[in-house]
C-alpha cells in the first residue's frame, strides 16, 4: 500500500527486495495462510466431533473463495491491535448464521496469526534452501575451478602468506553448509502448529482439546505444538538463522569488496553498476548490498530477543515488536541470496592480478614460508632473525628478498617450489577436500 | 509495491502506519523531491552563469511535468545501486539534446538523493512538531485536571509513597519539552543541502561552485551544507531524536499497560481492543504500540550510528544501510505520536481506583509520610524503627498503620493532613509550575 | 584491574556478577587457557614428529609453572593488538634458546586465542548445564506443586480467563528444555580446536599438518575443527543460545515483575530489596535483574552477528569487537541462571491473591468459560450476546455475572465446576504431563 | 575485582582501556562520588535550614574521611539491588546516633546514585574534551600540511576522481567540531543534580525542598534538576553523542584500515603491531581498534534508548540495564580518543603512493576532470561518450588516456593542470578554510 521500507518499494524492489519472497510475505500471504488456519481448523474440530461436518465444510468453501482485500480489515485491525477479528467477521458474513457460529471456535486471534505465519515461514524456508543450495554448487565449482590458483591471504588488512584461492573459496562455502545443517535442526522447532487458546490451555475447546490441536497439525503438515503464544525461542532461533545466514553472506560480500578494488583488482564483477561521470567505475553492487544485508540483519535479530521479555500469557507490545522485525528479516535474507548468486554468476577472477599483488615488495610476503624453510636448515630464531633483517633491506630496497636471503646465508630459495608447497601444502588439501565432498554430496 | 513491512501493508496501516507521514515517505515523495533538487540544480547553476538559462528552465519544465513511474526506475536503480541514474536518464529523454547536456551537471548521485531526502525529512519534521504539539497541550490539560488527585507512587513494581497525579502527568510531558528543544538545535546541523560532486570537493562545477552550492541551499531554502557524503553525523543525530521521541512515548505507554491492568485499574481507554470470546477485556492497543515502537527505534538507531563507519569517499554498503533504517525510524516516530494523541483523547481516569489502591494494606504506603511525621515528634531512627515495627502489623493483620501507631506512641495521624501534604508539599508544587508554565507558552 | 564493568565491580559483585564464572573467565583464565594450548600443541607436535619430544616437554613444564601476570603482557598486546605474542616471549624466556625454537611453533595468535577461548566456554557451559537443571528441578517441583492452583490467565495485561498456575509455571519451563536440547546440538560445533597457523592453511606445519591439528584436538578433548579464524559461526550460535537462555528467563522474571506488584500480589520473595524509607517494600531484585540482563544480552547478541563481517583471512577489528561483547554474554548467562535460582528458593505463593483477583469485577473473567458452558444450550452466538451483556452488566454494578446469567436465561452456572474445567479442561492435563515427564526424566 | 570485561582485564588495559579514564569510572569513583553527595547533601540541608548545622559539619567529616572498600557494600548491593542502604549503614555507623539520622534525610537511593553519575560524566567530559582537542589540532596540522597533496578519491570501493589528502584530512576533522558543538548544547541538560526523594516529589523535605534541591545543585556546581527519575533523556542524548564520536573516530579508522593496506600503502603507522612469522607485517591496530569501539558504542547506544521504557517512578529493571550500558560506552569514548590521538602521533603519509596509485590504469581516474575539460570544447554528452571509449581503450590497453583522447579529437590535456586544478579547483579551497578556520579559533 506504501513504499516506505525499501524492501516494499517500486523503486527499490530490484535491489532490495525480491518479487518470489515478496509475494510470500505480504498482505495476500498473510491473509491466505490465516484463513486457510481457519479452515483447517473447522475441518479439524469436525474430524474430532466438535462442530457439525457441514458447518466445517461451509467454512472451508467460504475461506477459500471468500474475496477478502486487507484494506478491508485494515480498521478492524486497527481498532483489535490484530487482524483476527475483522477476518473472523468477514468470514462469518459470508455464512449462515449456523455455519459462522462454528468459525475461530475456541480459538484465539494468536493461535491463527502464529500459525499462518509458520506456514508462511515455511514456505519461504524452501525458497532459502533452493536458493541456497545454488550458491553451494556455484561455490564448489568456483572452488574447483581455483584449486591451483595462489593469492596472497591477508590478515589485519596486510598481505600475510600466500595461499590457494580455491581454498580461500571453500572457506566461502563451509559456514553455509553449516546453515543447512542448523536448518533441518531447528525445523521441527519452528513448523508447529499454534493451537491453545485465550491463556494457552485450549480449554474452550474441552476434552478434545489435544486431539484437535494434533489433528490440525496433521492437517497442516506441521508438528503438532503445545502452546507457545508467550514462548517464542523457535521463532527467535529461526531470526538468528537468518542473520547467521546473512552475516556469512555478508563475509563473502566483503571479501568481494576488498578484492575488486581498484588498487586489488583480483576480482570484477561485469554487472557492476556504472557511473554517469565516471566511465572507468564498476561499482561491486551485489557485494555492497550483502554487507548492507547481513549488517540490517544483525540489527535487527536482537529486537527478536529482547521481544521474549513477554508478560503474562500474551505481550500486545513484544508481539507487536516481533511482527515489526521478523519480516524485514526474512526479505532480507531472501535477497541477499538473489545477490549472492547473482554476484556468482558475474564474478570474473584477475588471476594475472592475484600473481602481481603477490609481487608487491620485492617477495616480503613470501617471508614466513621462506623463515619456515630456512628452519630446516638453521635455528628458527636464527631464520626469523635472517629472514626479518632481509625483509627490512627489501622493503626499503629494490632487491627481490630471496636474493638478499641467499646473499646472507648461501641458501637458494625457489619461487616455484615455495608456491607449489603453498597451494598444496599444509592443511589445504585434507581440508579443501573435505568442505567440497560435503558441498558435492548434499 | 509489496506490503512486507506493517509499515507499508495496508493490513496494519491503521495500527502501524500513517497515511499523513507515509505519503511523505514513500516512492512518489522521493522521486518528486530528487526532481525538484534536479530542477533547482539547473535553475541555480544558471543563476550562476555555469549553464544556460534557457537549458535549466527547460530542464525544471520538464521535471515538474515528468510522469515518472517508480517501477520504471527499478532496474536501474537495481543495476547501479542508486536510483539517480536512471532517474536523470529519464529526465534526459524529455529534453532536446541540447538541454539534456545540463541535466545533473557535475553533480553525483548522492548529492540529489541526500538533498531529496532532506527535504523529505523536512516535511516529517513539520508533521511531528505539529504532533507533538498537540500531545504537549493535551498533557498540560490534563495535569491541570489532576492537580489534586492523588494516586500511589510506585517504584520498582512496588507501591511507594502516594504523589500528585497531575505532577505524573506533568514529568510524562518535561521529556517532551525537552525534545522540542532538541529539535530547534539539530535542524539547523540537519536541515541542509548536499552538493558535493562525485568525491566531494565539487571540482566538476569550477570555480563557481561554492556559490552554486549556495544558491542551491538558497532556493530549497535549506542551509548551504559544505560536503558531508561520509559525513552522517547529522542524520544520526535526527535517527537519535526519533528513538529519543519514540522512548519518551513509550514510558508513557508503559505507565498506561501498568496502570491499566485489571488488577489496578486506574486508567481505561474508551477505544481499547475488544475480544471475541473475553467481552471484559479491553486491550490497550494504543499504549502497546507505543511500547512496541519505542522498542523498535530503539532497534534501529544503533543501526544509523553502525553506518557511519564509512571508508573513503563513499561506502555503498553504510548508505545502503541507512536506506533501510532511517524510514522506519521516521515513520515509526509518527505513527507513535499519532498513537499518543489518540490514547490521550480516548483516556479515562478512574480517581476511585487511584483511591481504593493506596487504602491496600491498611495504610502502610503512608509508612513514609508518617515515618517523616513523626520524626517531628522523635528521632528519625526512632521514627523508623517505629513505623517499620507498625507496618509489619499492619502488613499482617487487619488493623491500619495509623491505629497502630497511635496505640505505639500516642500521635495521632490525620489522613487528610498527610494528603495534603502529599498532593502539595516538597517540590511538586514548584516543579508542576515550572513544567506546565513552559508547555503553555511555547 | 579496573571495575568499569559492574560485571567486575566489587560493589556490585553480588548483585551483576558471579565469582564461579568470573574466575572462568578472567585474566587468569584466559592466561592458563592459553598456556595450555601453547604446551598441548607442543606435545601434539611431538607426537607427530615435527618438533623434538624433549623441546616439547619443557616446553610443557615451563606452561605449566610459569609465573605470569596478566600486566606483563599489557604492553605487548598494546602493541600487537592481541595478548599472544607478549605470551611466546614470556614463555621462550623461560626456555634455553634449543627448547625455545619450538615454542608456537608454526601457529598464530588466532590459532591460541581462539581454541583457548573454546577451552574456557567449554567450563562455563558446564556451569550452565549444571545451574539449568537445578532450574529445571526447581520449576518442576513447583508446577507440580501448583497442579490444583487457579490463578488468572492475563492477555495484553487484562485478566482473560482462569487457569492453572502449575501450568504456567509447566510453560516458563519449556523453554528451558528447549535450550538444554539446543546446546547438545550446538557443542559438537564449537568445541572445536583453531589450528590453522597464519591464514588458515596451516602451510607451515607441512605434510603434517592435518594429523597435528587433530592431535591436538584430542589432546584438548575438542573436536578436531578445520580453520575458522573468519568463519564465526559457532560463536554466533553460542551467543544467539547466551541471549536466548537470558530470554527465557526475563520471561519468568518479567512474570514475576508484574505478579509480585503491590495490586497483585501473588507471589512474594522473601528476600525482597527493602527501602530505608519506606518499610512495607520488598523489591523483586532477582526477577528486576533477570529482565534486565535478558535485556543486555539481547543488545549485545547482534553485535556477535555484526562481527561475522570479516574481510580476508582475520578483521582485527571484527575480532576485537567479539572480545568486547561476548564476555559479557558469558558472564550475563551464569548471573542471570544464579538469579534465576535464588529467586526460585524464595518464592512464596499467594493463593489466596490469585482467589481474589479472580474475583475482582464480579466475575466477568468467567465470560469464556461461561460463554462456553453457555454455547451447549443455545447457539454460540446468542451465548456470546448473553454474556456479552451481562459481563457489561456485572462490570457497571454489583451483582456477580453468574447471577446475572441465571438471571437472563434462567441457566445455573456453577463455579466449583466450572473451576475443575478449567484446572484439568482443555489441553492442560496432556500438556502439562508432557512438559513435566520431559523436565524430569532428562 | 574480576577481569570479565576487556575494559577492566590487566591483559587488556593498554589496548582496549585507559587508565586515566578508567580511574573515574570504577567502584572507588562511584563511591567517592556517592558519599560527595551525601555530604553536600546534609551540607545544603543544613544550609536551608532543615538539619542541624552540626550533624551536617559532622557528616561531611565523616563522609570525607571514611574507609570504604568496595567489597564491604557487595552484599548490601546485592541484597536491595542498589549500592545507596549499604553505604549509608556504613556513613551512619561512623556517627553519633543524633548525627547518624541525618544522613540521606529524605533521599531516595536514586537521588544519590544518579547524581553521582553525573559528577563522574563531568570528569569523564573534560577528559573527552581535553583529547578532542588535542585530535582537533593534530588533524588541522595533518590537513595544512597536505594543503597540496593529490589522491585518489574513492567511491565505493572503487577510485573515482583525484583529490586534495589535506581536504580529506578536513573532512575527518568537521564532525568532531560539530561534536565539540553538540557536547556544549546538552551539557546544560546533562549536568543536572538529582534530588527528588522516593517517587520524585521531594515531599519529604517538606516545603523546603525546592530550595534544598537549587542549594545541592550550586554545591556541586552542577544546574538544579526537576526529579528526571524515569526521564532518561539527557543520559541517553550523552551515550548518543558517545556513539557519535567514536563513530566519526571509526570512520577515520576505517579510512586508514584501507589506506595502509598493502596494496595501497597510502599511509603506515611507525607503531604498527609486528608478527611473529611475518616480519614484513605493520598491522594498524590503532585503526581497528577504532572501528572496533565505534561498533560497539553503536551496539550499545540503542540499549540506552531501550532502558527509556520505564514503568511508574522507577524501573529497577531498566535503571539495572543502563548500568550495564553507560560505562562500558564512557570507557569506549576514552579509549578511541586515546587511540586516534596515538595514531596521528604515528601517521605517516606516502604521498609517491599516492601519486603512483593514480597513475594505476593508464590515467582512467583523471576521466571525470578530462570530460569536463572537454565539455568546454564540445557538447558535454559527446565529450562523455569520447571519454568513455578511450577509457575502455586505455583499461584495455597500454596507452595513456589523455593520448588516446589526444587522439580522438585532437585536444592535449595538461596533467599538471588538471592535477593543480583537482588541488585548487571546486569547493575545496573554500570548504578547506571554512572548516580549519573553525577547528583552529575553538
Amino acid at each position: 500500500m506504501f513504499s516506505i521500507s525499501p524492501f516494499d518499494s517500486a523503486l527499490f524492489c530490484e535491489l532490495l527486495s525480491d518479487t518470489e519472497a515478496a509475494l510470500l510475505l505480504g498482505d495476500e500471504a498473510r491473509i491466505d495462510a490465516m484463513l486457510r488456519v481457519e479452515s483447517e481448523l473447522a475441518l479439524a474440530q469436525a474430524d474430532c466431533g466438535l462442530i457439525p461436518a457441514e458447518a466445517a465444510t461451509a467454512i472451508a468453501r467460504a475461506a477459500a473463495e471468500l474475496p477478502l482485500s486487507a484494506i478491508k480489515l485494515a480498521s478492524g485491525t486497527g481498532a483489535a491491535g490484530v487482524p483476527v477479528p475483522a477476518l473472523v467477521k468477514a468470514l462469518k458474513q459470508a455464512l449462515s448464521a449456523d455455519q459462522a457460529r462454528w468459525v475461530h471456535f475456541g480459538a484465539t486471534s494468536q493461535d491463527i496469526v502464529d500459525t499462518a505465519l509458520v506456514l508462511n515461514c515455511r514456505e519461504l524456508i524452501a525458497v532459502f534452501e533452493q536458493r541456497l543450495s545454488g550458491i553451494v554448487a556455484r561455490l564448489a565449482k568456483l572452488a574447483r575451478a581455483h584449486r591451483h590458483t595462489l593469492l596472497a591471504g591477508r590478515t589485519r588488512t596486510q598481505q600475510a602468506v600466500p595461499m590457494n584461492f580455491g581454498f580461500k573459496v571453500a572457506n566461502w562455502l563451509a559456514p553455509l553448509l553449516r546453515q543447512q545443517e542448523r536448518l533441518q535442526q531447528l525445523k521441527p522447532r519452528l513448523l508447529k502448529v499454534q493451537l491453545a487458546g485465550a491463556v494457552g490451555t485450549l480449554a474452550a475447546m474441552g476434552e478434545r482439546a489435544p486431539a484437535i490441536a494434533e489433528r490440525l497439525a496433521e492437517r497442516l503438515e506441521l508438528a503438532p505444538g503445545r502452546n507457545w503464544h508467550t514462548q517464542r525461542d523457535s521463532l527467535v532461533e529461526l531470526a538468528d538463522w537468518l542473520s547467521m545466514t546473512t552475516g556469512a553472506l555478508g563475509k563473502i560480500g566483503q571479501d568481494w569488496l576488498w578484492l575488486s578494488q581498484t588498487e586489488v583488482g583480483e576480482v570484477t564483477f561485469t554487472n557492476g553498476g556504472g557511473s554517469s561521470t565516471m566511465p572507468q567505475k564498476c561499482n561491486p553492487v551485489n557485494a555492497e548490498t550483502l554487507v548492507a544485508l547481513a549488517r540490517h540483519n544483525a540489527g535487527q535479530v536482537g529486537q527478536m530477543h529482547q521481544a521474549m521479555v513477554q508478560e503474562h500469557e500474551r505481550s500486545g507490545s513484544a508481539w507487536t515488536q516481533e511482527w515489526l522485525s521478523l519480516p524485514p528479516m526474512l526479505i532480507s535474507t531472501a535477497v541477499a541470496l538473489r545477490h549472492a548468486r547473482d554476484a556468482l554468476d558475474h564474478l570474473v577472477v584477475n588471476t594475472a592480478r592475484m600473481q602481481a599483488n603477490l609481487s608487491l615488495y620485492h617477495g616480503v610476503i613470501f617471508a614466513e614460508a621462506a623463515t619456515f624453510a630456512l628452519a630446516r636448515e638453521m635455528p628458527r630464531d636464527q631464520a626469523d632473525e635472517l629472514v626479518k633483517a632481509a625483509c627490512q633491506q627489501a622493503l626499503g630496497g629494490e632487491q627481490h628478498l630471496f636474493e638478499l636471503i641467499r646473499k646472507r646465508c648461501g641458501v637458494e630459495l625457489q619461487l616455484d617450489e615455495l608456491q607449489e608447497h603453498l597451494l598444496e601444502g599444509g592443511a589445504t588439501a585434507a581440508w579443501f577436500d573435505d568442505i567440497l565432498n560435503t558441498a558435492e554430496h548434499t
